[in-house]
């Protein structure tokens, strides 16, 4: 079942869903996977001693956005000020990965 | 990304993708977040007293979900074996949280 | 088997290892079952009603503590601006919960 | 705050803690970290290439364990089917883990 029908049934939620939320959901898992994913790709690659960093930054990311799905995921009480500032991180770990790539045609799918 | 363009350019399946491993680990992340969110409406109800169970199937249910979600992600090296026990624990908990649901009409979406 | 006989033996540590480091990925997995704990113990409460954003907030340090465990595992590579900001975000949860308690005598462990 | 400390104020426990389940729990978070951090120091060796099952199933194990030591934690409602198994999972993945090592000195210390 997608985000957006689990967040709208919410009892503080009501049907009014804030689409830019459930697309920040949706985001977080699917980034998740694809650092996890990625990560296992570069350890499986002939070159894996030049994509070290790019393994590890993948596990990162997978382990901060898997957190943050999990935040924003949450309607009852609030911690806007947390979530805020882990999505900041979120955004920081893909720029980071994007930057780690050794050359642009080598650069992981998540990126 | 989706996963299954992840899994696709992994160096040990090289386009060959399994569709079955495709939609299970689309399934694994989604039944996380559903978990996830549900637990927290349950902790949002009135009758919250009435969903201790629910509430608490379901957070089991979102860690054993994204386990098992990161697991069949990784294609380098095996662990079928413990692969397919965890697919297996992740449908018995699902089958609880079923049962857990105090009457149908408040059955929560992620069930 | 403790973090800092693991941390010590990786490659790049060679033995020198930062006892603040080690204190740190110690302090972040105690805390993540600190909060997974004092949620559900949260949930089992007669004032349950009253509880929900120390609940909420305990779900949600036990997400941000694991993942910022996880990253100050890793010694590969580098990752530091992300996981100070990660320490700091850590620190602020922890803040949060200890507000969130609805009075002294009822503060829980983790806090 | 150990385990043990905060299980032993749950509403349900009432300082009545099986040690059993306290050991448990601490052991599940400990492997937990030791299979990051060994995951980590893997993917730093010389030797990679050869070290990539290792690698693989020491992620595995990391997330099997960290779901497993927040599902022990849990005291409100029952959910003991479950826990056994993945219990066992923990078990059956140290076990691959251990005889995934390429030779005895190269052992992993989570091993």
């Amino acid at each position: 079942m997608p985000a957006r029908d689990i967040i709208s049934t919410h009892p503080d939620v009501r049907g009014s869903v804030s689409e830019a939320l459930v697309r920040c959901i949706d985001e977080c898992y699917a980034c998740a996977q694809a650092c996890t994913a990625c990560a296992d790709a570069c350890l499986a690659e002939d070159m894996v001693q030049q994509l070290k960093q790019c393994t590890r930054l993948n596990l990162d990311g997978a382990d901060v956005c898997a957190a943050t799905g999990a935040l924003a995921s949450r309607r009852t009480g609030s911690n806007e000020p947390i979530l805020g500032q882990m999505l900041q991180i979120c955004a920081a770990v893909c720029c980071f990965l994007r930057a780690s790539a050794p050359q642009p045609e080598r650069r992981c799918p998540a990126q």
